[in-house]
């Protein structure tokens, strides 16, 4: 199968070595950086393409001759890119995590029979599938929950946090209101509450708070109760309300001598360098999806957790791992003949289906990416 | 007896008020700001006179007709101020807490026959004269403390801190270093170092933090350790860390959207509104002095609690009263008979006499500043 990788980040560079690894792939990936693609290993059989993926022409120019097309470019590029893929005639796998809604473009994939699975990382992604499997397993569902966080093994005071994403992008979770469904009904709460502390596998106690982060799930998945809830060390939320509420997430300018400046831009300058996950430094994903209802009249709970590691081996961080080979592992059981039906396909719909859920566990597995189930 | 204060600003008005009260006195009062003498009570027997003090000659020719003058100008003005005062020939009380050693000035105030006492507000000022007090009545003084702070009534989370200063200044009793004597000798320690809580009379427990407010005491008490520590609402030093590990407080620019920045500039600018405190605010100042040592070979602790609040009929800050009216109460004591000697003096020197120091905390308890005295 021939693969291209539209983005040599942090994400695309290790999906691009791990499916080279793969002599069922031939791998080619594109960026307009060269100092990214060169970041790549060079002695794996990858083609590197330098290119502007920001020229819609030239991109559906330059995918046309491949079977799949991996979308790991920046958010803010994500829904103009897979649109051109479409164009093209390309089916796709897509991690961007853009802030508009694709399913505008089921469509236009229909009508050029392309199919076009998006958010399918991580979070957005696995716990679409796994939400979207113990739904199906069910007669009617309850409570839908997924905790999700990225953190830093080591941590320094005061953040006790790191991220590869830009400042501004992780204040935006605690500014945004939390999109939630309580008794059927979509609800919004303000960013930042409903904090509670949840004891986790490996790692211990954590905080963890509301965030707009459920996405297609709220209208895909019918459940009494449904909500996503984002993971900090404990403390961590306290200092960030402190900040919120002294303004230094305001976007209204104000004066510093005589300069005008938004609050928010100083204080993502400031923190950058505080929030910066270094090269190789060690990170670790925690998630537990928890889905409950019932089944012929019997009540039923699935619970699953993830607990992943940097790779410190490669120095491939485990956000990267838990988002990329979520897309990778998805695109070799389709390489094996697992069909997508046309159209722009969100991640739970692919969880309807046990034998793909079995399947793309133990790919994932094969990674030392182990989600344990536990169905009581 | 003829007065002139000099500024017209939160203290300089109410003192301004005290001293019209009294018939012994006729006072004047100069300001560079019509808005601020205007704000002054018009009904009383003052004097406004609209001048710019920062005209040396022009302020050495207006102070020269009065038998002393109260120096209540902004502290980067005060070291100036007074040496003109000092060339003109007048006696002063000074409360402008200049960054500069007024002790500079002493060869020149015995030449002019002006004796020219500094500092001489709440803290420093009370903290001196009744450590300088304690300090005379012992053969060895162990140790000396002072704890002081002023806070609003209300608190409001997350800072639940307001001042009358601006946040620059507040802000850089967390970043200049703390100068306090151990064993005998002046060290420096960081600042925020040493965070303890501390029960206090009315208020309750306050967290106490190394702050560098000893001034002149450190070279004229000879004492074996000597502190200031500041008061704060519990939990707040923790959040001031955050801030000044995190960056806010630095002095090196930072680059936002082309533009460079000093992070305490931008910082100060956003916490202002936050931490003003509102004409009419309900504040207090607690201030307590412990000085222990030996007499006669017998171990004996001197203490001294101070509470006050806001004056709810005047609208007079609790800030306002303990420092300003701690000058008039002073000037008042002079112009009944006390002679201070020629020279520029430390309030702790007036400590010495107990006439004098009984008589001032008796003008203070009139005003109802009561400093409860404990020795044992």
């Amino acid at each position: 199968m021939k693969v291209i990788i539209l983005g040599a980040g942090l994400v695309g560079g290790p999906m691009a070595i791990d499916l080279a690894h793969d002599s069922n792939f031939e791998v080619h990936i594109a960026d307009q950086s060269k100092n990214q693609l060169n970041a790549i290993g060079q002695d794996l059989p990858i083609t590197t393409i330098e290119q502007d993926l920001s020229d819609k022409l030239a991109l559906q120019h330059l995918v046309k001759s491949y079977d799949y097309v991996i979308n790991a470019v920046p958010g803010f590029m994500g829904y103009q890119t897979i649109k051109s893929v479409i164009k093209a005639g390309v089916n796709l796998i897509d991690i961007a995590f853009m802030p508009e809604d694709p399913a505008d473009l089921d469509d236009l994939a229909k009508s050029n029979n392309v199919s076009a699975i998006v958010d399918c990382g991580v979070a957005p992604g696995m716990s679409n599938i796994l939400m979207g499997y113990a739904h199906n397993q069910l007669d009617e569902t309850i409570n839908g929950t997924i905790y999700v966080g990225g953190l830093p093994r080591k941590r320094t005071w005061p953040w006790e946090y790191k991220a590869v994403f830009s400042p501004i992008d992780v204040i935006e979770e605690y500014t945004r209101p939390a999109r939630l469904v309580e008794n059927y009904k979509e609800i919004r709460k303000p960013a930042l509450t409903e904090l509670e502390q949840i004891d986790f596998p490996v790692v211990g106690t954590l905080d963890v708070f509301n965030t707009d982060g459920l996405r297609s799930l709220i209208r895909t998945i019918k459940a009494r109760n449904l909500k996503e809830k984002t993971l900090r060390y404990p403390g961590y939320i306290e200092k960030i309300k402190i900040l919120k509420a002294s303004g230094f997430f305001d976007e209204n300018e104000i004066e510093v001598n005589g300069t005008k400046i938004k609050p928010i831009d100083f204080t993502c300058a400031l923190l950058f360098p505080n929030w910066k996950l270094e090269k190789g430094e060690a990170d670790f994903t925690v998630m537990q999806i928890i889905v409950d209802g019932y089944k012929n009249g019997v009540y039923k709970k699935f619970k699953y957790d993830l607990y992943d590691e940097l790779n410190s081996e490669t120095g491939i961080h485990s956000m990267a791992r838990t988002t990329g080979y979520t897309a990778t592992s998805v695109l070799r059981l389709i390489e094996r003949g697992y069909k997508v039906t046309p159209g722009v396909i969100f991640p739970e719909f692919l969880g309807k289906d046990e034998t793909f859920v079995k399947g793309l566990l133990l790919e994932l597995k094969g990674k030392n990416i182990i989600y344990t189930e536990e169905i009581t």
